[in-house]
This record gives structure tokens, C-alpha cells and sequence, in this order.
């Protein structure tokens, strides 16, 4: 793997490549307290659903060995419910944070007990990473052309991504792969961190803009749609990236499967259907501008950060447990 | 009308408002020679299939005027060939030019006949834009949510626009109005031109990224969809600025009719479907950077600045002929 790890523990403090610095600057940041962690959450230095799990697990470790600010279960009561709080949609942060809260009871807040919690957060997703990679090896045989969305990759887990694991697999077994990479406004996750990790890799990627998505799928040469999740309901309905839901119909209207990759963790059964999935909305600023240029006059904006999609254009689901029809997803990951 | 004229003839030369600037700045700029107005044109200083035709026949109309480069002959041709060459996808543009061929033929290239050819040119896309705009008024009741695209407003025309035609006159007969602008990447004439013009004339609009698109139909307040055309097929396929066919398929699964506006300029019954329409593909920096600044690796990027949307997806064109469905299309503009 050629593309830098997006985030370490650092002999207490919590090293991470600053994505909104790339793909112009491949820019190391130390982070060293509470509200640091959850300004680099929010402000997406750190982003991908399973990322921010494990960044919110150590920066809960963090606060406990560094106990500013009260007693020690005040500290990690507080950085749980600061962490918690700095994005809505995506679940496996709320999982993550549940674990370090269960050790910190059990443990009376042992800063150790907690550091070691969140390696296992961490390293357990770079397992499932892999597994979901074997997963969906046999949708990208040689030759496969992929299209996916914003970027479920290295930059955005624990391990070799979701999205795009059975890719990297598929690299790593010799098989020629190109990946379509939708820019993906209004952050260019897809143009700034997908064709970015990609382009490290050696792996063949091709970029176009979101409005793009509908006719390069008409070219009857996309062989799937892989995309991550942000939270999947108990009815197979995903939240991911706004955006997901537009390339879901095109997909469908050209028989082009898709798959979403995600670790049972995404798989919230306590959301019936995609219509329980908060939705994050975040600032206009984002559309009206662009590296400090206004892009538009002063103008109300919707920006969602993300898009529910039915489960009746999934395909099927790549977890760590396999490959899950939409309709089995509610057994499979009961709690 | 609050929005400024973006062409006017100006005693010898042309006077653009440069849509490069906007919406930070207004700027106009007097073009003086054949290759300016060319280079106007493929820079998109002017676009809008209508206006484009209207640039390109005051530009025949200006280099006949100043005769630099041979006979009266050699130099009206030569503007014609180098004009029609500048974008491939609009037709207006080249029936506009075979206007000008004709007057210069009959005329033995007279500079004062081509003038008045020209602002005829202009004036008739003035009278077919109010025409498009009665067409479609019944589609914008009071209280009425349009969803757009790009810019086909008047901006984009010598009028009042094409798809914002409607819009306008909805307005102007007090009627509550709202567009939803999506920013219609890449080079965002949605958030830079239709929000300033619909800011600039009073009309409410909320400006979304291209992939949001598909989540603001789903929630089933959108009245209906205006779009604008570069080419209309004989069989009702048309072309428009890429985005346009997702926003069409989004706009079917939730029942939110899809309208085309375009003058009968528009309509080539030469081509049979939407097969036969030639795609610009543009400069991959559109993609890649954004004012000055990197927004991509070295990747390789497909750029068409244009999409197809099957005629099926068409609920009727509003033209300057009134409301024609599809299947009417070539009978109605037969040549």
C-alpha cells in the first residue's frame, strides 16, 4: 500500500494527514486536545464514516491520559458527548463512542484500558476493510471498469477503504482496473482524496464532474457502481454522500449493478428505513465559494450532506460477513 | 428587466458582458475583430445556444464592416468558416451563419445588409423568447417550484431566455416563484449566471450542487422542470449542458415533468436521433483546477460539455410555435 495511513497514535497525541489539505499538500497534523479532534472532524481534516469512528475513539483515549478539565469520567463523559455531537449522520462514530464509554465504566476511565480500546477500533477496521474487499474481488475481474462516489478508500477507514477494497484487491491480484471518480461537490472528495489515493496506488482512474454520472453510465462499459454508506437502515435503505441517490437511478436505468461496501458497524437496525437517517446539513459556504472566490451571488442554498437511496437499487451489500441481499441485511446484523 | 442586455451592436463593434467575471464582477468588454468574437465564444465570454448564434452573426456583420483580410468574399467566408467552427453542439449557431452566407451571397457581401440581418437575428430571438415564455406561463402557477439547469435565461438568449422564459412572465404577472438553481458544474454557469439573473430580477431561488438534485425532487414540492436545448433532434432526443439526462431520470422516478425550451431554431430535423448530435468535449482543466487553484491530481478526465436525454423523458418542448410533444417534433419544424 502506497497510500499514507490517514491516521496514527502518536506516543499520546493523534497524527493525521489533513485531507482538506490535499491533493496540493500532503499535510501531517498533530492533534493534541479534545476540541482539536472534533474541530478536525468537523471541519472534515478527518472524514469517511469508519475514519471518524476510530479518530473519535482515540481522541476519547486522548482526553482520559491527558485528564484536563474535571475527573477522569468527567473527561471521557465529556469528550463522548463533545465527539459525539460534531456529525450526525454517520453511526459508527455513535458505535465507537459506545465502546469507549462501556470501557470507560468498566475501568473507571484507565486511560491504558481506553488507548488499547481504540487500537482495537482501529485495527478491526482494517480487518473488515479486508473482508469486505473479499467480499467484492469477483465484481471487478480483469478489465472491470468501476464507478464510485466522494471516496470510501485508505483516506477513509482504518485499512485499504470499503468502496474501493475490492479494487485495491483486485490491483494487488493483477487484474487491470480503471475507476471512474465522480469530482463530487460541493468538497471534491472524489477529484481531491479518490483519484488522489488512487493515482498513488498505480490503479487507472478517470475523472468527471457529478453531472457526468448519468451518460458515462450510458456507455454500457461500467461493469458496477461501488459506493460506502454512512449509515445503512434495518430495511436496506443507505445514507451516503449526496449524490449517491442521482447515480443509483442512472445506474438502475442502464442494468449497471451497484454495491454498497460497508462494515456491519453502518448497519443501524434501529432505523427502520432511510427516513429515520439524520441528515447533516452543512454550511452554504461550501457551494458559494471556492478557495475563498465566490462561485454565486448571495443566495439561499440547500446543502445536504448527504442522500438517502432505497434499497431497491442496491444490489447488494459488501460487510465483513459477506455479501448481504438488502433484504437479509436486518437478521444478518441484529443486535 | 433588471438583468443587462449581454450582447449589443455599438456603432462598429460588439459590446459583450464577459460571463467569465460573473458574478464577481460585471464587466463588458468591446470586441473589434473576427477573432475576438471567435475566442468569446470558445471561452464561453458568450454562451447560451441562442446568443451565440447572435454573436456569430454580428460578428460576420462587424468583419464585413471592416473588410481586413481580402475581398468583401473572402472575408465574409472566412468569418463563417472560423465562427462555425468554434463549438460543434448548438445548431443555432450554424443556422444563424447560413442567414448571414445567404444575405452575403445576395448582396455581394454588403456590410449594411449583413447589419440588419444580424440585429433581425437578434430581434427575432427576442419575440421567440417571449413566445416560449407564453408557451410554458400555464406550467408556473402561483406558489410554483421550478428546477433548472445551467443557464437558459437571459443570459443565454437575445431575450428573456428559453427555460427562464416562463419564469420571467410568471413574474412579471406577479406570481410567487421559486427556482432551484442547481450550480451545474463544471464551469458553474447555474451558480454564477441563472442565481445573479434571478437574484438581479427579484425572483427567489436556492442554489444546489449538481448531486443534489436527485433528493430535491424527492421531496415532491417541485412543480415541474425547465430546461433549455443546444440541438433538438427529428425525433425529440435533445442535447443539453451535461447533467441534463440524470436530471431527467430523477425527474421521471418522481413524476415532476420535464419541459425543453428552445426556439425552432433549435430543432435539427437533419438529425435523426440523438446519436447523430455532435458532442463538444472540452479542456480537462475545467475539471481539474478551479481559479488557479488544483483541485485534482494529474489524472486523465472526461469532459463532454454536453449530455443526450431521450426524447422519452420529455414531457413536451415549449417553442416559440407553442407546446409540441415529442412525437410532433418533425412535422411541426419540418425544414
Amino acid at each position: 500500500m502506497t497510500v499514507p495511513a490517514p491516521i496514527a497514535w502518536a506516543s499520546g497525541s493523534i497524527r493525521i494527514l489533513d485531507q482538506t489539505a490535499l491533493p496540493v499538500e500532503e499535510r501531517y497534523v498533530q492533534l493534541t486536545s479534545l476540541e482539536e479532534v472534533a474541530r478536525a472532524i468537523e471541519t472534515l481534516a478527518i472524514r469517511g464514516a469508519p475514519l471518524i469512528g476510530i479518530a473519535a475513539a482515540y481522541g476519547v483515549a486522548m482526553a482520559a491520559g491527558r485528564r484536563v478539565g474535571g475527573s477522569v469520567g468527567q473527561v471521557v463523559t465529556n469528550a463522548i458527548v463533545r465527539l459525539g455531537g460534531t456529525r450526525p449522520t454517520a453511526v459508527n462514530l455513535h458505535r465507537a463512542l459506545a465502546r469507549m464509554e462501556a470501557v470507560g465504566l468498566r475501568t473507571g476511565g484507565d486511560a491504558e484500558a481506553l488507548l488499547a480500546e481504540a487500537r482495537r477500533i482501529h485495527e478491526e477496521d482494517a480487518v473488515m476493510c479486508r473482508r469486505i474487499g473479499e467480499a467484492g474481488l469477483p465484481l471487478v475481474p480483469d478489465g472491470a471498469v468501476v464507478m464510485t462516489i466522494c471516496n470510501a478508500g485508505v483516506l477513509a477507514t482504518g485499512g485499504i477503504g470499503t468502496a474501493l477494497a475490492p479494487v485495491y484487491l483486485a490491483h494487488e491480484a493483477g487484474r487491470r482496473v480503471e475507476v471512474i471518480v465522480p469530482e463530487t461537490r460541493p468538497l471534491l472528495q472524489g477529484a481531491r482524496l479518490t483519484a488522489w489515493e488512487l493515482a498513488r496506488s498505480g490503479i487507472a482512474c478517470t475523472l468527471i464532474a457529478d453531472g457526468m454520472i448519468a451518460s458515462r453510465l450510458r456507455r454500457a462499459d461500467v461493469t458496477c457502481v461501488l459506493t460506502g454508506a454512512d449509515r445503512i437502515a434495518a430495511n436496506g435503505d443507505f445514507a451516503n454522500k449526496v449524490g449517491t441517490y442521482g447515480l443509483a437511478l442512472a445506474a438502475r436505468e442502464h442494468d449497471v449493478p451497484l454495491f454498497v461496501a460497508a462494515p456491519g458497524t453502518t448497519v443501524d437496525v434501529a432505523c427502520p428505513t432511510g427516513d429515520a437517517i439524520p441528515i447533516e446539513a452543512r454550511d452554504a459556504s461550501e457551494i458559494t465559494g471556492f478557495g475563498g472566490q465566490r462561485t454565486a451571488p448571495e443566495v439561499p442554498v440547500w446543502n445536504p450532506a448527504f442522500d438517502v437511496t432505497p434499497a431497491t437499487l442496491v444490489r447488494a451489500f459488501l460487510t465483513d460477513r459477506g455479501r448481504v441481499d438488502p433484504a437479509q441485511l436486518a437478521w444478518r446484523f441484529a443486535a
